[in-house]
């Protein structure tokens, strides 16, 4: 099977020109200002942009959270993925309590497996470190899972202690693997939750007065200290809060490799939103919450300089209806989580490439190249390069669409950016040489994504 | 009963004039240009620094630890400070795990009376906190005991998590009591403690080897944010690390209360002190460790710049015999401190005034009005005031004299600083208007110390 | 002549204690609990505090500027000062082009003689800095005009070059004199206030809008970066920007010997006022202009933190009759500058005292001892304290009053306060050992008041 | 003419696979996999490194400077450019005082004409900014010369006033050139040369000691608040000093467009070579002068963390017979510069991606995609893509060879490195799809160079 793109604007996280790209089978084979051969297939793309397919490595399809599970599973989360532009996602595989991480992976394996329409890795949280539990983190790095997520929030839940995050940070320093970080201080935020339900305060905006910027600025701080005295990198997830930011920028400029990543819910929502009336606040129930409409210029500014490395979804979606509202009366009960698998690379194109935030060439790092070279899946993904994966997004940067709950695809009753308007829509998807968006119709199938086999960092 | 100074240099934190003080009982009454006037006794002082008597607020005397007591009790321990021109300790209770906050004061307070030949106070450290133990916190505040020690080391025997420093720190916004805090991330240390051991690395040095710097930093760091959040003050105790100093310069330039004291070992002692032979490095086990050379101008910058407002001892004294040998073979078995309660003043003097990196009111600030304004000590002490306790000290600045364990009170078998010259002395010291040494001979008496009842913050 | 101060409550610095002050003469003799002697006069001050008095070392009485003259000359200026609690002012004699500084210092010593009702000393303004002026400056330091002021601003009037500025900190190195430095870089402003009057923008805020903050900012960091390469300290004057304050913070935690005053209009006035109807923008034309309101609580951070040591006036009072309309249709001939010598104690007491911005003792560091420390008036000015001059303020805590241009006694014919009610009022002033204001009657001398020759820094 | 490069491993600021690129007439066609098509020539790369040719944004070849001329002319020294690599080089016309740019631009055109080997563009030195001279800013930018060298040192000679700064920093916010700064304080180091000179210091290693790395680190801090103000980008050129460095770095923590290279000297050399017998310190005198070795690392992570853009030479060689002797007993009197063009990238290469300082990627970027892209070179230089020039190096990055004066092409007579040995060689350049060395000899043509028109920022 060939494909040749003709004349799009191919963009890399360096590069854009005008030119042919020829798929043959699964890979990219030829880029060429001017290419003409026989093949099974042509696409034009005069005027489209030619971008390598989106990589999200924070989404939660099928996960169980508070006696309920998140909305999408790996069959329609990763259908909306493709329609947003998305060609690999990395989910995060659970460790509980007691049991092991070959338990977890294998649950999540299974999870994806027959349903995934694009490539999936896994990050592996890691609840419960023992001796047993480092030595299968070696093991997994070596079977391609070569992440590891911690939570320094949600104690008796998630919640690792100081000592066994530095554990498994040297631990990491050893098998080549790389920590994700949860950084907020669980330990103030729990006292703050039980001082706000305690005097009645059990709407949902509760939610976020009782996760102060503080308490996320302190802990990306720890864990930056941590990963400095383990000596190795370390990647800190969903960051919100410009306190936060400051104190990657520091790091950075101390010359430790400090990784971070925000999402569009940061950069295009503020704390604003959970005035909306009634309980429509739970919507924007997550954690970290939403933050002050001024942390968003900190946010693009940490973005284009490369203080912020990756902007991925955190999609981790609940339906109002059955799902946010067991917290009715209780901000602590609901489930934490919102969309966004599908609206990513819309939203960042519209509100970062558009407005001049960020060029064309660092949307395309933020979105795929460099979460790629962060988590191993580089050169394979994050690129239009001969030898790559033809993980490819046509993109339409004049098409002006609305975001709506009606309109997408994910499945959850509301959507958070609700009748924005946002000009640059993926047009046609391909993954791994086959077509699966075409001209906006799914035309992929359940079970065609393969799990990605990921390198550690050496 | 009245004593009249006269003709000395009379200085206080911002003043210094030639003068004659007047004290009436325990009181100063009057100072003048040329007083006279018919009293009990006349001291010349000319040629003389009057100094406000030093006030050392981090002792530890007669402590249990780790299955050993502190050599000097509270008999030996404050004739030594009187000698070396201390006339106010803070030194701290104990609260152990299961036991009433009460019940460790009322130890202290036994231990203290009928020996304790200068004035006292103590901090309450809080190991085990309870609801019930929050209480007593705001009884404690009431009765004088107005400053509380935590600490964020020792996992399993005094360190509290996040959650109870947080708490602790909220109460004293409400009873107006001061939080200290021992910066340091136990729970790195202790993973560094088994590894180091596991790999045979059993001498004194790996004491210092398993406490980095960062893990000071990150603790510094982590207790102004949670104080911070608390909306409190917060004192750091024996600040040790260029990198943690920077932490509480930063919180300082973003405008937050936060306090910190160093110690003289950090000042005149270095890491190189471990590298002494034989067993030798033992007498520098103390936490945090000594550390690099270079450190110490960073620290003197800190006290010049008021980033640093107070210069205590952490006198806590260990005998190399019997005491400190506890840990041949494994350094983690040497009992942690060493003696300085008789030295600070004229190691501060000589190193610090006579060097010019810090002023004489600056002295006089940083060893006695500065801590007795942070812990409600003030006006009582710390200052030559109409109506202040006459705690005054006559102090020969150009006397020379040699440090040496031959010459010195404290009851311990070293000292750190053995065969230094220091140039600056003690001559003669004043408590609440009694003289207890007198032209270097100790005139006073076991047990004339009270109990100082120290204000809140309001 | 001798006169008894009777249970007020004494401030200094550091201190404060209710107690009784003797003034022998000229001089403070005797301070003390309760004292009881024969005197000439005795004043109750209970309920009143007791000050050392306010010293203003940023005055321009009498001075020449565009073709007019500053409105207070030495008697209506320091009579002005006297009745808002300022004992003693340092006043700017300038050279001119072409002229010795020894003919600017006669010129204005001619100015204060039989004048001025307090004392004053002299800061020397060099436009001109030859080979023979920078001999002078040295026999300058020797006759007590220990300080010397340069701009950095007003290219062709006063403005010295980056090498001659540097040549004037060097000699400052040798003769132990301090540089004062008006930091704004006036190339920048001037081609932004070509550029605003070549586009038609007249009006008085176009003053404000060409003197960016980052202009200062700019010129404070390069003032103290030539002090550090010449080694020597340096004070930079009515610092109004933020973004010049974190300057000088970065450059004292580097540890230099950086200084900066900022003045009242800073702190409680705000570019807003610049929108006042009319030409009434004019009133707050003074260089470095008005600020964003925002600024206010930076530089009250900059006060508490001593990142700013003092709080002058740079009062320079022009009417707006026949003085400010001079600027009518070009606000680049509106005169610079505005009145403040008489309310600085209250202004700042009210709005830093009362709120808790600062404490009671700040209060007089940075009004009287800290400046007096600076610019070699200490011991002599600054504190109650034997031996010192009888400069004394009772100020009554509790009193308020309302400013008016009606009630002041300034000679402007406006106040930039105008109607603001402050708490806090000057009520007797004593001026080595003569009451000058008494009970807010002024009861003092034109020309009683005595030059004062200041110390070097050594 | 086609050209086939067959099986390299090719790199670019992103990318690195192996693969085949296909050169039809001057640009890049086709890169792929797998290539096979007739072709005039083709060339094995298997085991070599296929880079986009370096270019080097800052030479002066032919430049008369203090009485001599820069020792390689636009023949030798684009020769020796090729011979290590770099296809592209941006020189430095000069407007003397008095001259327009016009005649400024003739000049240097003429002296590059018949003779470059390599395309070749030109920043424009102002020494002397007229309104007329503006108009010609204007002008310049339309024919490609879109880049504007300004000097803050060099009193008298090349020094503009901030004022003349500014109004040229304006100037590219209409007209979208660049501007790039020579920062260091002129007047500050006039003054020490003259002190230095006058107490006999004449010796080569004066020349440093009178050029502080303050004085760099002030003028780069006011550079860019110039750009600021201006609301333009700014580029600093040869950064030297650690701090000048950091105010880079802060800068661009608040989202400032500043940018600065540096240089290899920089990165390998220190102010230890000042130290070399006799005469030869007078090597490596040069503007600004060597640091203190502990600034390399600095450097370097500013290299690796996006603080420094790029890596350029300042090539401006001067024999030491003839040329740098003219200093002898003069320390000012040595011209200025030292060579570097042939030699920078095998140094990068070595120093900086083999220790593992910088990624390969990384070194693409600093010494080719990076400075085109500021300099207006990008897409057309800089990359390896279809369409853009065939400016392509075929690299042996395991060859080892001794840097030596007696094996490298530059017309000077001495090396500032000889004796060195590097890993990493420059095999075969093609230049606009001509080969000009082919496996290490050069077989391009004096003439065939071309001058670049360079776009402007917009």
């Amino acid at each position: 099977m060939s494909l040749l793109i003709k004349n799009g604007t191919v963009v890399t996280a360096v590069d854009q020109y005008v030119g042919d790209v020829l798929i043959e089978g699964e890979r990219i084979a030829t880029i060429g200002s001017s290419l003409s051969m026989p093949v099974d297939r042509t696409i034009d793309a005069s005027g489209k942009l030619v971008l390598p397919g989106g990589i999200d490595v924070h989404t939660h399809l099928d996960m169980p959270f508070g006696g309920t599970t998140s909305a999408d599973d790996f069959e329609s989360g990763t259908i909306a993925a493709a329609f947003g532009g998305t060609t690999s996602i990395v989910d995060f595989a659970i460790q509980y309590k007691g049991q092991t991480l070959h338990h977890a992976w294998e649950t999540w394996m299974h999870k994806a497996e027959g349903k995934a329409a694009i490539d999936y890795g896994f990050h592996m949280i890691i609840t419960d470190l023992t001796d047993q539990v480092e030595l299968e983190m070696d093991a997994l790095v070596g079977q391609g899972v070569t992440s590891f997520k911690l939570f320094m929030a949600y104690p008796g839940v998630f919640m690792l202690d100081d000592a066994s995050i530095f554990k498994a940070l040297l631990r990491t320093g050893k098998n080549g693997g790389t920590i994700c970080m949860h950084a907020e201080n669980g330990g103030v935020i729990d006292v703050l939750v039980k001082k706000a339900l305690a005097e009645g305060k059990t709407a949902p905006k509760y939610h976020a007065l009782t996760r102060p910027v503080r308490a996320e600025a302190e802990a990306t701080h720890r864990a930056i200290a941590l990963a400095e005295m383990a000596d190795v990198p370390i990647y800190i997830v969903h960051l919100s809060a410009a306190e936060a930011l400051e104190m990657v920028t520091e790091a950075r400029d101390r010359g430790l490799p400090a990784y971070a990543e925000t999402c569009p819910q940061y950069l295009f929502l503020s704390d604003d939103n959970y005035e909306e009336p009634g309980f429509d606040g739970a919507k924007y129930v997550m954690s970290p919450p939403l933050r002050p409409a001024a942390t968003q210029d900190r946010l693009w500014r940490g973005l284009a300089f490369n203080d912020l490395q990756a902007i991925s979804t955190d999609h981790c979606p609940f339906c109002m209806k059955e799902q946010k509202s067991m917290g009715h009366g209780d901000f602590s009960k609901i489930p934490n989580g919102a969309p966004g698998i599908e609206t990513r690379m819309s939203l960042v194109y519209d509100g970062g490439v558009r407005t001049g935030r960020i060029s064309l060439n660092r949307f395309v790092e933020l979105t795929s190249t460099s979460p790629a070279k962060i988590f191993g899946l580089f050169p394979r993904k994050g690129t239009i390069a001969p030898g790559s994966d033809a993980d490819i997004v046509i993109f339409d940067p004049e098409k002006t669409t609305t975001l709506s709950v009606h309109s997408l695809h994910m499945k959850v009753d509301y959507n958070p950016y609700e009748g924005r308007q946002v000009t640059g829509v993926t047009e046609t998807v391909i993954s791994r040489g086959r077509v699966v968006i075409d001209n906006g119709r799914f035309v992929g199938r359940a079970g065609a994504g393969a799990f990605i086999k990921r390198s550690a960092r050496w």
